[in-house]
């Protein structure tokens, strides 16, 4: 069939909307009609040609929401009109790591998806006869896509799509490393660096489970509204504080924080972020994504006296079984998704969306078909 | 009164035997008749000049068992004849520490005891009528000392001082990494790096809870057969692996280590450690201590793809709760601590105790009085 697409042809380059050729599903995939589609920092850093895991010719996007249109053999878990959450990191359900409860990294179609296919080898999308890669096992810069059955969370269908396409992403990265990979406790006191979408996430997610002190580090005082909105308590801007960030924090938390959290994706921070923690267990969740090849580094001192280093991919959430309940929290008003979305706008203009997001302009930019 | 001593007048010198004097008990201290000390590397570390926070002249030992004989006023948790086990690090169950579940970092009485004073600010020996510093906060190189009520676990009267002693550092830091802070579950690969006396701890730690493969690392091929009496399956020479030793050890655990534990106090193999855990879920605990100023470092990836990076301080065994269990496990057959003490001595051969740990000779030298 054909379908619309925003096509990556090589790094650096804007994307291109062209319409390519679109197999159907194969047995245990899934046809997605993709209705609305963020645009996340991750598909920017592979268009940039900065990840050196990044493929091309491919359709990246890997935010998005939609409704299934046709199901291949074996398909059991949805049916056409369900609709569902595209899953870069799919739920099987089977593989060792499914099977153990401290881990959401389901490797099943793991080598596949690197390789911009699907888990029989192929791609489904084309161009002129010549094949275009899958992105994160999603491709959600299309208006309609295949994925795998394990890599799609069906959800109620009174969620609105150009909204719940965050949680793909970005809402489950932040609420999740809160709720699922640090368990943070009521009462606890944390600290986000970086008040950027992830950020807010974390922001909103501390205030969910409820922790005391929610305290945000940006070098950007603009955030602080906004960020204070999703539960922020105190705002630190690194750029004002006298002396040592480090100390400060810790006097500002009384003792250090209970937990703390690094979105922003630098190595300095990093250490801040672990360092900030309360001596004997104060944990620190790397959340971002450092530069290819960057290192982090305290002293043992810091760990010995109690401090964990931990990181959190996809919010530690497990797809099919937690994503639903991430749309529910959202509707039934626990969380807050709308003003994060600060613009919209049609596929044709997708490129802008990059524009916004390296300016600084943008929270979240979300594309509607 | 007068005590029998190995004072350290000043770093890189020998201990010399002395009588120096010793103030009874003050509000809510004890007087302990030590009956037997362990020699372990932290002592050798302050005493070589080494560590930052040595200070002299100092009655070192922190490895002791003995028996009280005077309580001051206030004191309600031991009597006269009681024996006990000093502890380093105390367990006064009031302070923020001690209230929080996640740590056994006891903060009551550190500012003071990382002076080498008692609580009250003051030392109980003196020689020549100059004080003379606490160590630790325990003193075990005399055969009597003065300890806060909060820093002596009580235990069993038939349980013999020259073994027992032992669990005052090393058995408990060893065990309890694997017991309290790791928390290991039945059927876990652990791979210890280091087959000294904390390492062989670990690796027994490790059969007590019912691990799986248990791969010890040394560079000392002589330590096998030790190590493997106390539970090790699996022994590996860095020297003798060809290529890179991570990859190694995740191969040989399927897919990485569960746990992992490093025993020497080397940067290098505390990364090593880390890295050779599993994806998803293994976690790497730090029990070396490391040389002043130098740093850990990986790339962030390695968290973020779900290890964790956490340490361990005497175990994280909480004193006086702790080490009665542990000298009951000793007694009972659970865990064997005889073939660890490899020398036993008058306190007037306590420099050969350090020549023969320098010299990798000893496991552990016991002075007994």
């Amino acid at each position: 069939m054909d379908v619309r697409a925003a096509v990556a042809h090589k790094a650096g380059a804007p994307l291109t909307i062209e319409t390519v050729q679109l197999e159907g599903p194969k047995a245990f995939e899934v046809l997605v009609e993709i209705k609305a589609t963020g645009i996340c920092h991750t598909d920017a850093f592979t268009l940039s040609g900065d990840d050196p895991e990044g493929l091309f010719p491919a359709i990246l996007g890997h935010e998005g929401a939609g409704i299934v249109r046709e199901v291949g053999p074996g398909v059991t878990s949805v049916k056409p009109g369900d609709h569902v959450i595209p899953l870069y990191t799919p739920e099987c359900r089977q593989c060792e790591y499914c099977l153990n409860p401290k881990t959401n990294l389901c490797q099943s179609i793991r080598v596949t998806q690197g390789k911009g296919l699907m888990p029989d080898g192929s791609s489904r999308f084309s161009l002129n006869g010549k094949p275009v890669l899958h992105y994160m096992g999603t491709s959600t810069f299309a208006n309609f896509t295949v994925l795998p059955e394990i890599a799609v969370a069906k959800v109620r269908e009174d969620a609105p799509f150009d909204k719940i396409c965050y949680i793909g992403c970005g809402v489950t990265t932040g609420i999740g490393a809160v709720v699922n990979t640090a368990k943070v406790e009521p009462g606890s006191n944390v600290v986000v660096f970086g008040l950027g979408g992830i950020g807010l996430n974390v922001i909103q997610g501390a205030r969910l489970v409820g922790a005391d002190k929610i305290i945000g580090v940006d070098l950007n005082p603009s955030k602080r509204e906004l960020a204070e909105s999703f539960g922020m308590t105190h705002f630190v801007n690194p750029a004002e504080v006298e002396g040592d960030l480090v100390p400060y924090l810790v006097d500002l938390t009384g003792g250090g924080a209970d937990y703390s959290f690094e979105c922003i994706g630098n190595t300095t921070t990093m250490r801040q972020a672990l360092e900030c923690c309360h001596k004997g267990w104060g944990e620190s969740i790397i959340i971002g994504v450092a530069g290819a090849g960057q290192e982090i580094s305290t002293r043992p001192f810091q760990l010995v006296t109690g401090r964990v280093w931990r990181g959190s991919a996809f919010g530690g959430a497990r797809g099919r079984t937690d994503v639903p309940k991430i749309v529910d929290w959202y509707m039934d008003g626990k969380i807050s998704i709308d003003p994060m979305i600060t613009h919209t706008m049609p596929l044709e203009e997708i490129n802008t969306a990059f524009d916004l997001m390296h300016e600084g302009k943008s929270i979240r930019s979300v594309v509607t078909f």
